[in-house]
């Protein structure tokens, strides 16, 4: 699948037949283990596994005939062996890490396989973008597998993308190595439609013989449903509760579960399995969405199954949804997910099946993490320069572009404002009275009401689109910026003063991209992204140190919301309810339509 | 995947789309019936399906805004709706039909898939043997996909077959539209010895994406067990007890339970799921092969899921195993094996659960059958002359091709003789003292011991070996011949009289192939099978009662054998120990290789 060392199955076929019958030594042998089979839900004590070429030779009671003078041998001493964990669908941006250094983030807690979805930096820097982050993915000492970004813009004609992705991106891009499928269909109301881009794109993914990916972020289960399910998306995992969970499952998709930094989605659906008894083999389980904060602090995968296990999931079960399950659902079954001969040899040695702590990772025979620490090296792209320089402000910022005129003669106006909602991803359709200074409406710290702009920064265009926003509990003189605006990555600016925003916009400007708060003129937190203004290449501990000082400045400005940088990049995103803002102006996401700021110009 | 008017998917997505929207009428809709969601393992009363292009469009709980004013509608009162039955593994060539009349015989039955392994007419005909199968194949109204032969001959240097398969062969078939994968791996030692041309036919199918099917026919479950796995076989049907069946499930291979006509397989191997509670995902049923009479009389798959579930198999297990867990091994979990949305619209109507009646089957939104009776017709290839002239004797044979000459001076020696055991495949190797006559050995009616002779039949060279066989009891003056002489299909000729021999050989000759009995010069009965010397053209019902009045005239010759004549058809099969009849020899299949006749020369 990859441009790595490894071969392929029928390239090492030889080598393991003959490790397997003990006329080969293996590379490597790992003795006295419990083989925890995700085909047959068992757990077998006793078992030993031999790898050769990084794959899987022989599993079975007694692999000393597999043992040679340079043999490696491991002595599991009676520890749990299960395969290396996949995250089936996941966006590496949201770490605001490059894929390398997502990735030396996640082995050390048992990730071996990823699905990843670079749909971000499409909107940003198109199928090149894709592109490169695929190849990075290849460099890396684990399975990181490209899903093709199959809606940038996510909602065409209410907002400007870098880059647009097309049906014919999408043939080129199944041809590509690395290529798994389809990133998740987020314009479901497009496949509904019969959009025939949108259909486009499945088939092309269809007709490669790949997975489409779905996402169906609507809690309609009538004829909308099953009609998106007609379109041919293979998954989905924008469920949120158990019926949800059913319904895809019952219509052929498989159900993918998220625990993100922000998604809860396990608990309320899990149920499906543990309490209703169905079938767990269309389950699966998924991050979607993970900071670096989370990766440093509290794992990934193994954050997930273990959160499965504590929902009542039997740790078999929960491991099947993260190995086999997986691998199932992309054509990959013989190639990884479980221990099993011809497989990469990806095994996870832990003492404990419910707490999961990794001891020691070992991805394609070699081993890559120990007792948390990556023992590996994770290769970086050389990034292209223009990659590096994708904030195009066109000219500098002034407090002036950020004014929002009154009509002629107004004292006061009233305005429609984006709600921001604690813990949820829809917006309210807010109206609040302004008053009027100068000709110019003022946002109002009583209220909760700031301003918010839109700036333009792929094209030069030189544009912002100004609003108001409720919900931060800003106070004093500030403003925040940031280059990560999903889904087209504009610049959200958020503040109570325009000078403030003008010297965020221009900072983000300065440094390429990223995210930072500014106070009475002076810059408080700073976290650079310069890979298309979306990652940084630094490690991620580093990365989450930054995000911290973030959180704490945003927390001196006055906001005490929970991911309150998440609600912030957020909301642009012109696909979620009720109310965004774009680069064309206020968008009202209930009927998909671009909106006056201005309620009642009497 | 075939040449139907079937569309793609992808082809009808905009039309599913709309059906299931309620912007377009569906072709069928079938209203109120017991949803069998082989997914969830759930049954759900009260859904309804609607069909349109030959695929699921709605599977929910009303259809009704699928319904135009020219939509068939079908009312399941009640019915459980079940997907159509797919069988995993089989020959086609076992039924001595045609791949037109063998569908014509089960489509009643309720299968609407078939993976069909066309390796007995591969070692007449040859690739091109396997193209015309293919070919007709993809005539049907049903889903018969090709599994391409692996092992023509099945043991290379023992017997000479008409034509040899090769890892080029196996490459360019590949590509043909309805080859789903490679056929039974029978070369078990071959693989586990590392032979390149068995792991260059293995890596051929891997490279195309495609299943490569096993066939480990062996107890051991050492480390050659464990090499096999590593060599590739995705599956195995060749187990037959719970040990076996465990064991290959571990490996991460789906293991396949047979229920044939002659084959028992499942109750012994099914206690791996009833009683030891193994994941059933990777257990699947098959009938590998059945007889014309058994799809006549007793059913096809629906006989195989009926008995796991006599076996003690939850029923939507037992349909599993027969229906998504097939098409998942095959990758074609999108395509069928379900009641889902975009699948091959193949679903069974019944009034049962465990028994399984076949009320009405729907194969691609086509009333197929109902109460038993075929609705459609089942096209038959044109196939070629010479693929209905396959029996090439050369020249005609006489009494004398048949002695067997004594050492000069022997009155009396001691000969191995091929010892069929009631009820098995395997044979023993026997010695018994034969008289010797006018300087020729001769059977002897008291000892159970007559000749037996493989007649050359593809090249035209006139050879004959002899030797003798014991078991089938046989008295008087009486010859059988056969064409099906598995798997180089020679002829094997079995009597107690060289003239009868000589007659039954030529008969054959005459009619260009087929299963002849002959006693004191006359013809008893005769089943004709022009096609390769192995199927009929004829349907099933007719091919059957010729069959019944061949087991009559060996019952009238003293032969009191079950499955006689598949005993006969066996004989030159030099896979299976210990002793068996090739062009080349005696063989002894414990050893692998050609033996003496004569025990003893002293």
């Amino acid at each position: 699948m990859e441009n790595s060392p490894l071969k392929t199955w029928p390239e090492s076929a030889a080598r393991l037949v003959a490790v397997a019958a003990g006329r080969e030594a293996a590379d490597l042998v790992i003795r006295n283990g419990k083989w925890v089979n995700v085909h047959t839900r068992e757990v077998l004590e006793g078992y030993d596994l031999a790898i050769a070429d990084g794959r899987f030779a022989y599993c079975g009671p007694d692999a000393q005939h597999c043992i040679g003078p340079d043999t490696e041998i491991i002595d599991a001493d009676g520890a749990f062996m299960i395969p290396g964990l996949c995250d089936a669908h996941m966006h590496i941006e949201s770490g605001m890490l490059t894929p390398a250094e997502f990735t030396r983030a996640v082995v050390p807690h048992g990730t071996t396989s990823m699905f990843t979805d670079p749909h971000e930096i499409a909107n940003v820097l198109g199928l090149e973008g894709v592109r490169l982050m695929h190849d990075e993915a290849l460099l890396q000492p684990i399975n990181v597998f490209t899903q093709m970004p199959s809606c940038a813009p996510s909602a065409p004609g209410l907002e400007t993308t870098g880059f647009e992705i097309t049906p014919e991106d999408v043939v080129e891009a199944m041809n590509w190595p690395g290529i798994i499928g389809l990133g998740e269909m987020m314009n479901f109301p497009g496949v509904v439609n019969g959009d025939p881009k949108m259909l486009a794109e499945i088939a092309a993914t269809q007709n490669a013989g790949k997975t489409v990916g779905g996402h169906y972020a609507s809690p309609d289960l009538g004829p909308a449903f099953h009609a998106y399910a007609a379109g041919g998306p293979a998954d989905d995992h924008e469920g949120t509760c158990e019926a949800d969970a059913i319904a895809r499952v019952r219509q052929g998709m498989r159900h993918m579960m998220r625990l993100g930094s922000a998604w809860y989605d396990v608990e309320s659906q899990i149920t499906a399995v543990t309490e209703k008894g169905l079938d767990p083999r269309s389950f699966i389980l998924c991050t979607d969405d993970c900071h670096s904060g989370t990766l440093v602090n509290e794992g990934h995968m193994n954050r997930v199954v273990r959160h499965a296990i504590a929902c009542g999931c039997d740790p078999v079960i929960a491991l099947q949804m993260a190995t086999i399950n997986t691998a199932t659902h992309f054509g990959l079954e013989r190639e990884l997910g479980s221990i099993a001969p011809g497989r990469r040899a990806d095994v996870i040695l832990t003492s404990d099946l419910t707490t999961l702590p990794i001891d020691r990772v070992i991805a394609r025979g070699v081993t890559v993490a120990q007792d948390g620490e990556i023992k590996v090296d994770c290769p970086h792209l050389k990034w292209p320069t223009h990659a590096r320089q994708t904030v195009n402000l066109g000219r500098d910022r002034v407090a002036e572009d950020f004014e929002i005129k009154a009509p002629e003669g107004a004292n006061a106006v009233t305005v429609k404002v984006i709600g921001v909602v604690e813990n949820q991803a829809p917006t309210k359709a807010l109206t609040r009275d302004l008053l009027v200074v100068d000709g110019l409406i003022e946002g109002d710290q009583a209220q909760d009401v700031c301003q918010i702009a839109l700036v333009e920064r792929h094209l030069g265009t030189g544009g912002v689109t100004n609003a108001f926003v409720s919900g931060f509990q800003y106070q004093g003189r500030m403003a925040i910026a940031s280059t990560v605006a999903h889904d087209s990555h504009h610049m959200i600016v958020v503040g109570t003063d325009r000078a403030n925003m003008a010297a965020a916009a221009n900072r983000l400007g300065e440094v390429g991209g990223g995210v930072t708060v500014f106070q009475d003129g002076k810059e408080l937190a700073l976290v650079e992204l310069p890979i298309a203004g979306l990652m940084s290449d630094l490690p991620a501990k580093v990365v989450a140190a930054k995000a911290d000082k973030l959180v704490e400045a945003m927390l001196d400005c006055g906001c005490t919301l929970n991911n309150a940088y998440m609600q912030h990049s957020l909301l642009a995103l012109v696909v979620i309810p009720e109310l965004r803002i774009s680069d064309l102006g206020l968008v009202d996401v209930t009927k998909f339509e671009l909106t006056d700021l201005i309620e009642d110009k009497e």
